[in-house]
């Protein structure tokens, strides 16, 4: 919620209930006046990025001590536009989206990332059609938005691929219509994608940052016509092993950053959207937490048990 | 001309003007019926093919000599579909595209691969809008017709890059408006062209077939919505030279095989508009020669003096 506002910014006011974006939208540069991207040129994601874009300057900073005459105070820096782990922060208003005051709040929260990207990744960026077949690799939180997102739009086969088999009991929630477990198989997966569907997927999406798993993901979808999209993060020095000529038959591959949405135009549409009951979001949230426990929360996100953890910080979020 | 047609073939008849294409179009598959895709399940593109598609068999020859009492004749093996370095071949119907019989057949030769390649790729594959930009990698013949393809659809601005400075005056009837020569620069080809279009370029073709300037042409694009279409042929064993988290800038990489034209459905109508003069066809002829001096030909070719030869078989070709 909006506590205070600075002169100048217009489009909020105090006590507006807002959900933060690391991707923001100013409105103004060239890219956020254009349709096609979301990548702002002032607010779009940086991860070196520790102030505000504004002025340049941080707003918080470690309590004053006195040591031996002189005062000490240390700046804290800003993260991804946001930095919310914590009851109050600072955005720039270009990073704060207004949400419909009757919107579940704890369900909005799921919006500021996860389930946007992996939604958008499917309609904004892939613009899945209704009948057209689907694959998603790695069904941890993102992937499971992304067949979340596909069976929104009425695709005819949403296949998931995971090698934990415990995925596919939510996975099948989220519309996923056939679960591929690679450790199960004898030939690559791809390849068996390929014989299900009679030659490959219209759309296939990489959730997992593994660029062997994303040769498989891009392999999988149908000469000709095949689109694969990048959704998952690539902590790695390799570059993408696919060779050029195995892009002449007409696959695409495209990558997109928060789903290819513009936060501030596009968003409260989306969250309408999601209050409609057209994507579920109540199925993501598989536990709510004191903000204390913030460390158990992740290691459940990396033992593979949970999909997204509310930590309580206040009362709106009781909401 | 067509001198036969086989029992079955309904859209051809004798006499009728034709050119062979290498990449066909059956008409009944999966693929045909789509509209994405010209990948022919049975006719496309395989330079392992050897035989007729339609029974598995060869039409030519040796001629038949005696050997101490035996009879030898060897089989004379196909090659991509139409095998046209002769004066009569034989060719599946669904590798012939009919021509009006008014159009200059020497312009006609250009449709069966390079012409159609190049300026598919920019209105089929990126589909280039009026008032945008382009890069072309390479102005060859495929190059080049890349441009004029570019200029033909109203592009505001075609970066031609070579490092070869005599191809700039050709380029320029083409549309080319800025030339970029590699070796003259203290900094990567992308950075000069992020720098003169502030950002990148909307659209850029990679005809070089070197995955290096692969590189330069993916980056050359614009951040966010730029995309970039292979057309190269690229004989190295090396993979793409990207990262996959290069392509979270929202980027896209796509390939294409005969410029996306569906042969005998497309074709046909890409011919009257060059008969139109929307697209020049008559710069790509360099010169003609008897098919006698083919060798020559390959050799100017290779050395880059020339685009295209027209090699004299039959009187036809006078035309």
């Amino acid at each position: 919620m909006v506590e205070s506002i600075e002169e100048g910014v217009k489009d909020l006011k105090e006590g507006d209930y807002v959900i933060p974006i690391f991707n923001g939208e100013c409105g103004e540069c060239r890219v956020c006046k254009k349709e096609k991207s979301n990548l702002c040129e002032r607010y779009h994601v940086d991860l070196m990025k520790r102030v505000m874009v504004s002025d340049g300057g941080t707003r918080f900073s470690t309590t004053t001590t006195k040591d031996g005459g002189s005062s000490k105070s240390q700046p804290i820096y800003h993260f991804l536009n946001t930095s919310t782990f914590t009851e109050y922060t600072v955005l720039d208003s270009a990073c704060i989206v207004k949400i419909d005051p009757n919107a579940p709040l704890k369900h909005m929260s799921l919006l500021s990332c996860g389930v946007s990207t992996g939604v958008g990744a499917v309609w904004n960026i892939a613009k899945v059609k209704e009948g057209t077949t689907t694959a998603v690799f790695g069904l941890g939180s993102v992937g499971l938005t992304v067949a979340e997102g596909a069976r929104a739009r009425g695709a005819s086969r949403i296949i998931g691929v995971d090698a934990n088999p415990s995925k596919f009991e939510k996975g099948t929630l989220m519309g996923v219509t056939d679960f591929i477990n690679p450790k199960n198989l004898t030939k690559p997966t791809h390849k068996m994608i390929q014989e299900i569907t009679g030659g490959g997927v219209d759309y296939s999406f990489e959730c997992t940052g593994n660029v062997d798993v994303l040769r498989e993901a891009f392999l999988s979808t149908h000469a000709g016509w095949g689109s694969k999209v990048l959704v998952g993060i690539y902590p790695t020095p390799r570059t993408l092993p696919l060779h050029p000529m195995e892009l002449f038959d007409g696959r695409t591959i495209t990558g997109s950053v928060f789903g290819g949405f513009k936060p501030k135009s596009q968003l409260p549409n989306f969250a309408q959207q999601c209050m409609k009951g057209i994507v579920k979001l109540d199925p993501f949230i598989t536990n709510e937490l004191p903000f204390e426990k913030i460390n158990d929360a992740f290691q459940l996100l990396r033992d593979g048990k949970s999909l997204r953890y509310l930590l309580q910080i206040s009362k709106f979020l009781k909401k």
